[in-house]
């Protein structure tokens, strides 16, 4: 599937924080063909890092198709001979969207940290202006995972007549206190390389190691224990014998620094500071998801249905969060069909346990 | 409780990487009184950045006591009255005993470095030479938690005929390869640091950055998921509504700063590099373990008994692990009692858990 990447032009997104952002590029992906009464379309929604290539390849001779292309195409699970799949990058984001990186139409510099804090419901909204954009009045589904499906479940609650179904994978109804303290560790890496500069330097060259080392800390989260153990084990690079060197000895080591140095190629640092924000600013905790629920519910809830699936051994977004969001759509009687996967991949398991989720996503959709 | 910290001078060590290390000395404190039979002696051995100090205090004025004081001394689990308690500063440390820290008697130089690479082996035979010297042909029993466990462990493989028993606490048969990942990273903050300048920075400033960012990610290895919610939640420091920061935003984070903050005043960045490393380098995994308590074990097994304790909220060294040396103690026919203590502290309930883990400790010394 050969794919290409579009851009959609926004005059300005009133945000969250209370400030309005001008002149936002969003780029976005489309696969397969909206019908006729534009009722086939699903947004997909990506994680912390993710892109608008979801699915596909831009040339023939691409190395690697798009992040989630084991469920996107002909005849998976993202059908694209029935649905029109619409995958964008998010504000904030460094893939084609308007984010800390780019100029700033007023003042001609690069945003940097004076672009604004965002929120899941701004990424949101700007994907809202997609879906109109594209002629769409409502989606037939909204799919995430991790931080994706915090969007998905942002929907629901803030637009609550644009979708039919939400997927929600891997996802959570809040940032825990954990992930938070995770995630500034990543962004204080980011800060203490004395390439950051304060957010300015994209003149120079880029807080490379900080970036690498909060990439780092971040892949070990996204895997499990038993991954990990059965993967690289306790594996010595090329030897059977202790070199006694301080750093990568071990495969595990070597892996994680290839994971931090190609990370590094295509990400913004300060995008990963605006973006991990963000996820931590979500907060539906406690009561507030099902109060949030409540408000945007019709009497028959409009035949409005979600699917929550987690997985065993993900220790980011564990299996007792997505508990927390299924009970709080029960109790505004909304339709919610909860799995949880058994799986050993740990937080990943959202790209990776294809069959499995391929076929939930099959009869659910 | 009022102590004091001596020196043992060690003229040298054979290390396991095949280097001698010359002019060794080795800080450490003793609570209560060696009975006539020198035998009611037990080595607390202790945790990656812990130190001699485990009781009492230097001065009647000193803030806090030793980190193990709730369980050291009279009619504690730890009774000084009956027990001649010695704790040490590990090989490699920087609270007394040689590090990298330290000048090397043959230079004159710190060795920085050169400091050879050493192992929790080297770490216990440093510890048999202080015994030996204070007169002690067997210690009633030897403790750690953590890597003091792995310590306590290969007392048991190397010196089986030094101790009667040993008890081992919320540790591991080796370094697991997610444990290997955490530390890994750990690492390269500080080595990513430019004020590191290649471990020579004793005459400038020391890599504070790198070495608290390594903190603040071992910390959260140390709490749990539970306990940060219960502890923190996604509370906002002073205040009701976002501040919209980039970071020290929520308590959790300004928590994690000052941890951070406190423990660059009294660690040394390369005996962090240097200890991290020799507990990746522990590796009684797999038959490993089995084999290696087979070679030490006589027939009856000289009475020799083993406690082994892990905490059910402890996912840095899981309970699995703890029963993974219970089998091996099995399988050699050693008396070996294991205790699995419900708890939400994480890994630092060996700690923390002063009540029900003294319990036990009684009943089993």
């Amino acid at each position: 599937m050969l794919v290409q990447t579009q851009y959609l032009q926004i005059p300005f997104i009133e945000l969250e924080c209370g400030e309005t952002l001008s002149g936002v590029q969003i780029a976005f992906e489309t696969y397969g063909q909206l019908n006729e009464n534009k009722d086939n379309a699903i947004l997909v929604c990506h994680a912390l890092t993710g892109d608008a290539h979801s699915a596909g390849k831009y040339t023939k001779e691409d190395p690697k198709a798009g992040w989630w292309n084991a469920f996107i195409g002909p005849d998976k699970a993202l059908d694209t001979n029935k649905y029109f799949i619409i995958s964008s990058n998010v504000l904030g984001g460094c893939a084609g969207s308007t984010g800390p990186a780019c100029q700033n139409p007023i003042t001609g510099q690069r945003y940097a940290l004076n672009f604004p804090f965002i929120t899941i419901k701004d990424m949101v909204k700007a994907q809202l202006k997609l879906i109109e954009e594209l002629g769409i009045n409502q989606l037939l589904s909204c799919i995430g995972g991790s931080m994706g499906g915090m969007q998905a479940l942002e929907w629901a609650i803030t637009f609550p007549n644009k979708s039919k179904s939400y997927i929600i994978l891997a996802s959570a109804p809040y940032q825990s206190s954990q992930n938070i303290a995770l995630h500034e560790v990543g962004r204080r890496a980011i800060m203490s390389d004395p390439n950051w500069r304060n957010g300015n330097y994209y003149n120079s060259t880029a807080p490379q190691d900080g970036l690498a080392i909060a990439r780092m800390i971040a892949h070990i989260t996204y895997l499990s224990d038993k991954t990990m153990h059965q993967k690289f084990g306790r594996r010595i690079r090329g030897k059977d014998e202790l070199n006694f060197e301080l750093h990568n000895e071990f495969e595990v080591e070597s892996y994680l620094t290839y994971q931090g140095r190609s990370f590094i190629q295509r990400f913004d640092a300060n995008s990963y500071l605006y973006i991990t924000r963000a996820v931590d600013y979500f907060d539906y905790s406690n009561s507030k998801l099902s109060e949030a629920l409540a408000k945007g519910k019709t009497k028959d809830n409009s035949g409005r249905k979600f699917l929550i699936a987690s997985f065993s051994s993900d220790w980011l977004y564990p299996p007792y969060q997505s508990l927390e969001i299924v009970r709080a759509l029960q109790e505004n009687n909304f339709l919610a069909t909860y799995c949880q996967i058994d799986s050993s991949y740990g937080h990943d398991a959202f790209l990776l346990e294809v069959e499995e989720l391929s076929s939930i996503l099959r009869s659910f959709l």
